[in-house]
């Protein structure tokens, strides 16, 4: 074993489970005794770079356990995606400072990071174990059945889209939320939890794998208002025109804002909800017609945790510790399902996951490419986790008019 | 005690708790021999007009009791605010059912419709006693410490803000968020809950209650982004110019969308935020800005439910009818504060509900406009029931810098 320090980060956007996989790989680490130190990187690379570093040898177990149940990176985060010339810094501080695990939670951009790092560690002749632990609400990275901040906000969505079908139900009119999600459709998917009753909500899901067609959706919305008086209607942010391009860049005259990654930003914008709504308004002549932009809510709303995505999340990161030390190889750390429902952690190398995005399996789609199938459902449930509450309706017979 | 029929109807937005409180009328009022029949309404005063009744004899209590613990209406809800004619339609109908007491949960408009349905029942010298159930998420009805619905949705806003918060800290930038409330601050000021550690959000709290400047708003955003490298904001839909009128309507040109009662539109209209955000975005140059409109996830959340609001909501609900059956009288149940924390229930005539708006008082608003104080947060906190979970830190020391 590499005797010297550890080093923890977090990266990208924030899950409500990402202090559980942190706080594993830290308790993990501190158990072995050629282990100096655990660092925690303040800001993700920006706290390397800095030699922001907090002793998390320093920290009681007792507080860190508290750390881990509260959403949303508690090391900070960062945007920066570093380039090669950016990792030869963050290797001095990296040697200066002895650290020899490198352990960093994160999605696509952070495990590409991590490769990039990697090999300069081999450039340099550095002895140097780079791991990735997998995070993100998307669940777009491949060779996961899922990831650990998944099943959290799959319940948030799940448990919003009971809420709102249960307010159009009282209220009327059509409904339109829009979900997170820029090339994969599992978050915006698992709305589909709230269809209990026949006539329940979402009627219509649309995702970013399908073409996103406005007249096709003006006669779904059309045809699903006349059978029931209303209509609830998830869409991801991602959804794409014929072009495969954002249909909320068409929207935007063909400019839409980048992050510091490239990535177009989608999420901050409220445009797409509100044009849908102003074509069913305008086209279908319905008064009653709302949307609301999820937003920045599902993704560290407190007290709507899974407990499976907690337990998966906090087992990543120990694992995390548990191969960098025993098998002394670099890495990702991924899940992979076993039974229904139970899982297993496997290790593969980086470039396994590096930069490539996992999307929804045909399977998962409906032929219309309007909602979702059984096999989704049957696929998202358990990452919900227990205690998911459902929605009960009244069911007593009606009383006979005497007027009418 | 009047012989008959009881019908019990629900009216106007739906909250997460109303079912409880319509679950407590039909269960206490089942328990009565003179009572022939519990009937429903379905969509509240509509389904009066149109004799859609279900027959509440025939539900099970099990079922009853799995309804109450389901957020929004379970009998469907209006927005029709009935005048003195549709009064005498739905009079007519009344009668032909035999019905004595109508149990009307709802907020400010429902109680208004009460007390004209009262007057034409002294008129027509039809015994029957009309008894308002007082819900409303916006916590603005007179003679009430506080109304069912207002605990689970300032759960929801608090929850959500301390994920925002949490959200905000890691990737830094300015987060606004949008709350409910026409008139009343109280939902948005539930966001102050958030404030854990000194420097957690939301930074600026902006009420109904006080003039929007948008300079001093401008100032207020500077100062905190100076001091923190990142702010968080609430802000009430509601908010108004110096000349008391809504804020957004000297957005939009002086023109607002208004419901069928006249209310102005607000909450499903996303142009609040995304102005203030651009402001700020112009004015102080700064590139992250977020701002999300809560929309209609805060009143009808699934699994985001105050146990001290439900149980109240239950109780204003089985009270209602004790006070029907036992006082046969007519009235609204109200809500005293008797402890910290400890309540009891008043019966008071409606014409001291109907038609009026609690505000929040001075002393629950900083002295700036901008915030708080802490005697809003003492009497909010019990409201949000058992359970709340707030955020841990890191508390670990600093490594020392080697390089820099």
């Amino acid at each position: 074993m590499l005797s010297g320090k550890v080093l923890v980060a977090q990266g990208g956007g924030p899950t409500a489970v990402i202090n559980q996989s942190m706080v594993g790989a830290v308790l993990e680490s501190r158990k072995f005794a050629h282990i100096t130190k655990v660092y925690g990187a303040i800001h993700g690379v920006e706290g390397i770079m800095n030699e922001d570093f907090i002793d998390l040898t320093q920290e009681t177990t007792n507080n860190l356990e508290y750390v881990a149940k509260t959403p949303s990176s508690a090391l900070l985060s960062t945007r920066v995606k570093p380039d090669a010339a950016y990792c030869n810094e963050l290797f001095k501080v990296m040697k200066a400072h002895d650290i020899r695990y490198f352990f960093y939670i994160g999605g696509n951009d952070s495990s590409e990071t991590l490769r990039l790092l990697n090999e300069n560690a081999a450039i340099s002749k550095y002895d140097f174990r780079a791991i990735h632990i997998p995070k993100t609400i998307d669940n777009d990275l491949v060779e996961n059945d899922h990831t650990p901040g998944y099943g959290s906000a799959a319940r948030f969505i799940a448990s919003a889209f009971v809420g709102v079908n249960l307010d159009n139900r009282a209220m009327g009119g059509v409904y339109i939320g829009v979900v997170m999600g820029r090339h994969a459709g599992f978050l915006t998917a698992a709305s589909s939890i709230a269809q209990k009753y026949p006539d329940d909500g979402p009627h219509l899901i649309y995702l970013p794998e399908r073409v996103f067609d406005l007249d096709d959706f003006i006669k779904d919305v059309d045809r699903i208002y006349k059978k029931l008086g209303r209509c609830v209607i998830a869409v991801s942010e991602g959804i794409v025109d014929k072009n495969h391009e954002p249909f909320l860049k068409s929207l935007m005259g063909g400019e839409l804002a980048k992050d510091d990654h490239g990535n177009v930003q989608l999420s901050d914008n409220s445009l797409l909800g509100d044009t849908l709504a102003d074509a069913i308004k305008k086209r279908l002549n319905i008064s009653r017609v709302r949307s609301d932009t999820f937003g920045y809510l599902q993704r560290s709303f407190i007290g709507c945790v899974s407990d499976t995505d907690a337990r998966e999340a906090r087992e990543v990161g120990e694992k995390a510790a548990q191969y960098a030390m025993w098998n002394d190889a670099d890495g990702s750390i991924v899940i992979k399902r076993t039974g229904y429902y139970s899982v297993d952690y496997n290790f593969v190398p980086l470039e396994r996951i590096a930069g490539k995005t996992r999307l929804m399996p045909d399977d998962y789609i409906n032929s219309k490419g309007n909602g979702v199938t059984d096999e989704f459902k049957y696929f998202v449930r358990p990452l919900l986790g227990s205690g998911f509450q459902d929605a009960h309706y009244l069911r007593a017979t009606m009383a006979p008019k005497l007027l009418k």
